[in-house]
């Protein structure tokens, strides 16, 4: 693509650098912002660049923060005793639209994936074992996704937690195997929410 | 969607309110640059908006421009005694990446299409009259789409430009009929502007 304009084209280059955004999308949201006032513009401009300057980590859960601690450790009327373990802040958000959830989270920062070269040690494991082992928990919610690396993960969880006195679960068999849980719809995940099944019950059905 | 972060929330709103992008996709959009560094996101905020802020038209073409005059029409080897009427500036880019067109252009700003209530008024075609008017111009060519309003658009024109000493042609009919000129493959585009006909063909076809 020929531009005449080398702004057109730098900002065209900055949207193609987006994943899943051709020069051809790229090209049209420029051309949609040119047309935009120019405060409404600089708004969009500003709220990225504050976003990815003032984004912080939940010290506790990993959650993605506006402050050292997020909103859900904070909130005082969520339970604590009950901690439901993520891949990622795309998954607590999917958890937390279904309203059906009342406990914390952690965060692990991803699966156990060999072929990625994703190892325990790069997730946040130690911190949530530290957390059980303080005290306080009486359930851990393995809400991860039934992949192959899911499986693993919640073995290896599951192994790291076993000496402690903590129930461990998973999310109800209510999404396809291999499935995505950000793609799942909310019904699916409140109802597999709250089916779910003890650790022992999903092992059964995994080797049979 | 529940967030647990007004930043992200907010960013997801901001890309959200571009054309074709809905909340997963914004969503999608800010978590990846949340993990980019922060230079590479400051970067392509003030990108986008040093874009709308330093933006300018050509004051002879209307094309996009980074000074007051556009640098097709600044540039000394481009034909002045052809315009080629275009509808929009991402015509000007599709024509421009074919390579094949050395004049220069005039966009119009839109096409006449009264049920989008866009009348030859809000359309810069007094300064394409001026244009022709002030001589040096053998050849007026109409890249315009082949649609209702396009055609509209091409009589409505070429009766303004009756009384002068110009050629008035319209790129060949390499387009399906009702089809978007910025859609077109580079081929069928320089196609069609090599094999550009006298108005009269034009007139005689549509009305066969």
């Amino acid at each position: 693509m020929i531009f005449s304009s080398v702004l057109i084209e730098e900002a065209v280059n900055e949207f193609a650098r987006l994943p899943g955004i051709g020069r051809k999308t790229a090209l049209r949201l420029v051309l949609h912002l040119m047309k935009q006032d120019e405060a409404q513009v600089s708004r969009f401009s500003e709220t990225i660049a504050r976003m990815r300057r003032d984004i912080r980590f939940c010290r506790t859960c990993h959650n993605v923060s506006d402050a050292e601690v997020c909103s859900i450790c904070k909130n005082p009327s969520r339970h604590r005793e009950t901690i439901c373990v993520v891949e990622n802040i795309r998954d607590v958000m999917a958890i937390e639209s279904t309203q059906q959830y009342n406990g914390v989270y952690h965060v692990l920062g991803g699966i156990i994936s060999p072929l990625d070269g994703v190892g325990p040690e790069q997730l946040y494991i130690d911190t949530l074992v530290k957390r059980v082992a303080e005290g306080g928990v009486n359930e851990v919610i393995m809400a991860i996704s039934p992949t192959i690396e899911g499986d693993t993960t919640i073995f290896f969880l599951s192994k790291k937690l076993r000496d402690f006195p903590v129930k461990i679960t998973t999310i109800a068999r209510g999404i396809a195997f291999g499935g995505e849980l950000e793609y799942a719809d909310e019904m699916t995940l409140a109802r597999s929410l709250s089916n779910r099944l003890p650790l022992e019950n999903y092992v059964r059905e995994r080797s049979a």
